[in-house]
């Protein structure tokens, strides 16, 4: 166990928006977020796994929506905490522990601010290991963890339970909810014991994205270069350099859907790199080849500052590198690739290790 | 109190399909529903108000949809059940009746198949008098009943439970669950004691669609007039009376929505009414002129028959008299008006009451 003060909480923030490829939210309000819950309620407790009894009960806690929405309606703090209590009343189980259901720059935060609202603690640990846009592309679907009973509350007071028969079905119903909210509502749900995050959970998330936000933080403040910072924090590999030539971005059915257009500069001269998304950067392609595709990660950063740029923030005229590296073991499993590989989004052609690709 | 038998199933469901107004579901799969439920559970206690206690408590049982997709996608019998029980523990107070949440084929058919299976009496009451397309536009509104918290399931067995901050945004996030759910979903919702229902509740709707659907058998087993004894049963004008000519349907956000176009003949030879619809009938017009608008009924009838016509059912070549009359004072008020009046749906035109323009 450690404590999260406020200083922490711009290193994770940073570092989940690295992970969350595109979405999980963005990590300025995420980071503010966190920073206020930390001013009024003190420092949070962050556990591991091993910390805790194995029939507590964790409830992860959410926003879920358009990154392009979240990023102008923010949450007002009593709307997560609404959708905490009322599942933990409806469950009849006392929660003791919140968790990140995906690494990012809200959805990182916003359980720092559960927990200190509500002095309990965070766990070390979320379902994806990144950000990914549907609800049903955690971990625990892999290990039978329903998503429901799950809440989702907004701002003004609307509060709903859902009870589906699969995790897909909550997704797609808890889309329209957040469709009618105003495009993002804040969600509780995959409520698990310890015991079963133990074989469900992707470990150690919170301390991996605090890490990286340190390594953009050190090398800023070093003078070193941070892209080549995060590329060796991540282990992965830049596979572009360049300047954002195009943005199409839409928001519809609940999502920031799009493409990207990066015109290569130095060694990438005369190249074009594409990325699709929703929410989520999804496949990277270079001269129509796909060269990184879900799930291993694709992030985008700033390519003086090594600041992670998430979807809605994309613009012309950003000189980016963009990197590329491995996704978790658990989505490179058959059952993994299913749920969230590249043909799971409509893109025909086969999930290659990025490794394969450029580890040679 | 009186029992209700296979027999008078029949008359309820064609009397409600009347002053359903073209929508609250379709006549024959609501007898079906409700004679199979009274076969298999045995006959439906009917009681008023009166006939309980004040602190009892009340749950309105419906389906919720577009009657286009009702009509194909039929309930299973155990989604309205899973609705009702749900709320009813979410409550933690035993349901000691149900109702009509409004007069329809189907959702004055549906309380009968849940009273039966659940052995608790039906309320001979409802909350529109009629049928409306939209869940905000009951007498409860009026009165400061919540709809919340209301139950909504599926035949799958997804089942959500919903708190809204007022009785509009039920219907719509209400509505968007429904699409979801394939176009229908089945619910309970307005929970209110006995007390309250006498002062918010229309009252003797059952009994009413009852009279009107015995009138339509009575008449065309004695060779009378079946359109002229409704007539005489709703105490309404017979406004026009020719063939459909043109039938503008389509299913969208959620709603039956279109209009048709009736070419007279007999005494409005050369004349056209056009009447607008979502769900229900709202307003007609003759040759431009609105001469019946929603909150009064505009009933379809089969003119030899008397048999309502749907919305879902209508199309070219039928033959029809077209009935308007009076709907219940409670929606003559300014607050109804406000609620379910003309200009709610758009329509530029002053509530006139229907007697006003052929009672002279």
């Amino acid at each position: 166990m450690r404590l999260l003060y406020e200083e922490n909480i711009a290193d994770i923030a940073i570092g989940a928006a690295v992970l969350g490829t595109g979405g999980g939210g963005n990590p300025y309000t995420g980071y503010l977020t966190g920073r206020e819950a930390i001013r009024k309620y003190g420092p949070v407790k962050l556990c591991s796994l091993d910390e805790m009894d194995d029939d507590d009960l964790v409830i992860p806690t959410a926003g879920m929506g358009a990154p392009t929405v979240s990023n102008e309606k923010l949450p007002n703090g009593i709307d997560i905490i609404n959708s905490l209590k009322t599942l933990e009343k409806y469950l009849g189980k006392e929660v003791k522990a919140t968790m990140s259901i995906e690494v990012g720059g809200g959805n990182s935060t916003t359980p720092i601010q559960v927990a200190a609202e509500l002095g309990i603690p965070l766990v070390d640990c979320d379902g994806m290991g990144r950000a990914y846009p549907e609800l049903q592309m955690v971990t625990h679907s892999m290990y039978g963890i329903s998503a429901t009973p799950m809440t989702i509350a907004d701002e003004r007071g609307n509060i709903l339970i859902l009870e589906t028969i699969s995790n897909k079905w909550t997704e797609v119903i808890g889309r329209s909810i957040t469709i009618d909210m105003g495009g993002r509502g804040m969600i509780a749900l995959y409520a698990a014991t310890v015991g079963q995050l133990k074989e469900a959970a992707i470990i150690g998330s919170m301390t991996l994205a605090e890490n990286i936000g340190r390594t953009v933080r050190l090398a800023r403040q070093q003078e070193e270069n941070p892209v080549e910072a995060v590329r060796k924090a991540v282990n992965g590999f830049t596979i572009f350099e360049g300047k954002i030539a195009d943005v199409n971005r839409k928001t519809t059915t609940g999502f920031a859907r799009g493409n990207l257009h990066i015109s290569g500069f130095g060694q990438f001269n005369h190249q074009e790199l594409v990325i699709n998304f929703q929410n989520e950067f999804l496949v990277a392609s270079i001269d129509g080849k796909f060269v990184a595709t879900t799930p291993d990660l694709i992030s985008v950063l700033d390519l003086e500052t090594g600041e992670p740029i998430t979807t809605e923030v994309l613009r012309y005229g950003m000189r980016v590198a963009v990197l590329a590296y491995s996704c978790d073991k658990k989505w490179q499993t058959p059952a993994g690739i299913e749920l969230v590989g590249p043909r799971y989004f409509g893109y025909d052609v086969d999930y290659v290790p990025v490794e394969e690709t450029y580890g040679g």
